[in-house]
């Protein structure tokens, strides 16, 4: 069969596939998706755009409990040893971090112990930023889920379902803890029922949150962190980008820590798109 | 066209491609390649299998200086606070870790400043275990690179060229640093004329090690440091695992962390086959 065949095939096999399909166009290159049901959202690498949607960790990055997350050292440097190294102090859950089962649980995967594959997630995202505009206590709600689904299908097995209620753009400054004049903080977050639902209905194995924490900020119990992570699955707080991401179709790649015992840690997270 | 022809089409373009082909078979699942010579190497997510080349760290790691490169502390625990939370204290150079050009410049890029598309890398891995297993002073030479290119092609642009010693199944030993009684390190590296050829021959962007350093261990001046860290190219040090990885034909994905001003740190690293 002819190249030119072949390329006419792959056309046919992208039309419609927004998502997949914009990823390609901004990168100029060509890919081809395997032809049958299961090859919803494949991505080919060298044809897909590297996405980075990790915000870049600094001593003022602003932490769920308002002390400063990391603190650094020089050990070398250039100018009188030839070469720079540093050592850091860093609390795990600094930065764009990653929520182990282990840090909500007794005995649940340590950062070091989630398996490989659930690393590598077909990433849906949940778009809140209307509602969060307007309501800095806004929650990921079941009805949101079943709007999300009934647009775009159902929750991929092994997917991260990830918020973007637009408060990355909050980072660099106190918008983003939003503590009240009595210290209570006021973020999206997901609902417990939402989270449920996700235990329940689907097999995703992962939730993502551009806010501090799982949990809406005025969250008193944490109710969130308790019915999702137990389960061994994982959370990862204060993600990048979302804006760039398409709804469905991209794949998130979180470079965790291999910590042993680790509760989490500070990750680079990356998508595919 | 019908999804039966397109099958045979891919079929017909993954025959010869064992290393691509060797990681579809390992996942089962099918996948479909550019029929371009663009498609060298390219890698299907939602077929490839994933691997981790990344050693799980902890305060026993061993380290190029021999002291601990980590430290804990326990912040929150769960039986006494209903959750666990650590505090590392983390040498950046500890465990399977980035070198970031700034590591060896004065004004290289930070672990930070690495282009997002740099980190999505091409895998050649050159295989010097038998030399190796002869002798600890072994390193990756002009000829070997000449040798990998012959039987395998080009280096490809945007690559990590990977040296397999064999030496990551010493890493829970002595035998790691395999410091002698005057306490000069014995283990492979790369040498400074193959780095030089890598650098002006080549546009790759990343070299790896699965030893403790990018030169060899008896080294006295960080030759190959000097050579390739300051022309902004990166290096992998304590990489794990490329015993499963072909010698083409893979994406590295290095999930650096994005510490501002980093000199390099732990990185979670890992590959699509």
């Amino acid at each position: 069969m002819c190249d030119h065949c072949v390329m006419e095939t792959v056309k046919e096999k992208m039309l419609g596939r927004r998502d997949f399909f914009k990823g390609l166009a901004l990168s100029g290159a060509a890919a081809a998706v395997v032809a049958t049901p299961a090859s919803a959202g494949t991505v080919s690498v060298s044809a897909a755009k590297h996405l980075d949607l990790t915000h870049e960790l600094h001593e003022g990055f602003p932490t769920y409990f308002g002390k400063p997350g990391i603190s650094r050292k020089s050990v070398f440097n250039f100018k009188d040893n030839g070469f720079n190294l540093l050592e850091f102090t860093i609390n795990e859950h600094t930065g764009t971090h990653l929520d182990a089962p282990l840090h909500f649980s007794a005995d649940g995967q340590s950062v070091a112990e989630i398996p490989i594959g659930n690393l590598f997630c077909p990433l849906a995202v949940i778009d809140i930023r209307e509602k969060a505009a307007g309501n800095a206590d806004a929650q990921v709600t079941p009805d949101d889920l079943k709007a999300y689904i009934s647009a775009n299908g159902p929750i991929p097995d092994g997917a991260c379902v990830a918020m973007n209620s637009g408060w990355d753009k909050f980072v660099g400054g106190d918008k983003f803890r939003n503590a009240d004049d009595k210290g209570v903080m006021h973020f999206p977050g997901f609902h417990v029922e939402a989270t449920k639902m996700l235990v329940e209905e689907t097999k995703s194995v992962g939730m993502a949150v551009d806010s501090l924490s799982l949990d809406h900020g005025i969250s008193k119990d944490f109710a969130t962190h308790y019915a999702w992570l137990p389960t061994n699955r994982w959370g990862l707080e204060c993600i990048a980008n979302l804006d760039a991401m398409p709804a469905k179709g991209a794949t998130l790649i979180v470079g965790a820590p291999k910590m042993r015992g680790g509760t989490g840690g500070p990750s680079r997270v990356m998508a595919l798109a």
